[in-house]
C-alpha cells in the first residue's frame, strides 16, 4: 500500500528556502508570482494490507521522524 | 491560484536519503516497511486567473528551475 507525505512549514514560520526560490523565478522573468513555499514530499510503500492500520502507522511515522510538530503540518493521501 | 508541485526521483535512480530514513523508521520497529523515497515539495501562488496560461507558466517553471529533468519527475496539481 503506497502512501504520499507532504510535510510543509506551517504558515507563520519564515521559509527562505522558497523565498530563494521565488526571487531566482522572479529573476526569469516570472513576474507574477506570489508566492513559493517548499517543502518535503515521501513517498512510503507498506507491506499491510489493512486500510486503517496503514494509515495510523504512516501518521505515526510523520509524528515520530518525518515532521517536527513545532514548526511543520504533514498530510497524508493514499496512492492508487 | 495555488498549485502543488511534487518533484521525485525517477524510478531508476538511487534515492540515499530515502534509504537513510527508511533505515531509520525500520530501525524503530516498522517492520512492515517496503520503501521510502523521498522528493521535494513546492507550493506556489500566482497571479493569473486563466488557467490555462497559469498550469504552463508552473510547467515552465519546473522545467527551467525546480526539476532537473534527467534524474527528477515533476507532478503539478492545482489547489482548490
Amino acid at each position: 500500500m503506497k502512501f504520499s507525505v507532504t510535510v510543509t512549514l506551517k504558515k507563520d514560520v519564515l521559509d527562505p528556502q522558497g523565498k530563494v526560490v521565488s526571487q531566482t523565478l522572479k529573476n526569469m522573468g516570472m513576474s507574477n508570482l506570489k508566492q513559493v513555499r517548499q517543502g518535503k514530499f515521501f513517498e512510503i510503500d507498506l507491506n499491510e494490507k489493512d486500510d486503517s492500520k496503514a494509515h495510523m502507522q504512516i501518521k505515526e511515522m510523520c509524528e515520530k521522524l518525518l515532521a517536527n510538530q513545532i514548526i511543520e503540518d504533514f498530510k497524508i493521501s493514499k496512492k492508487e
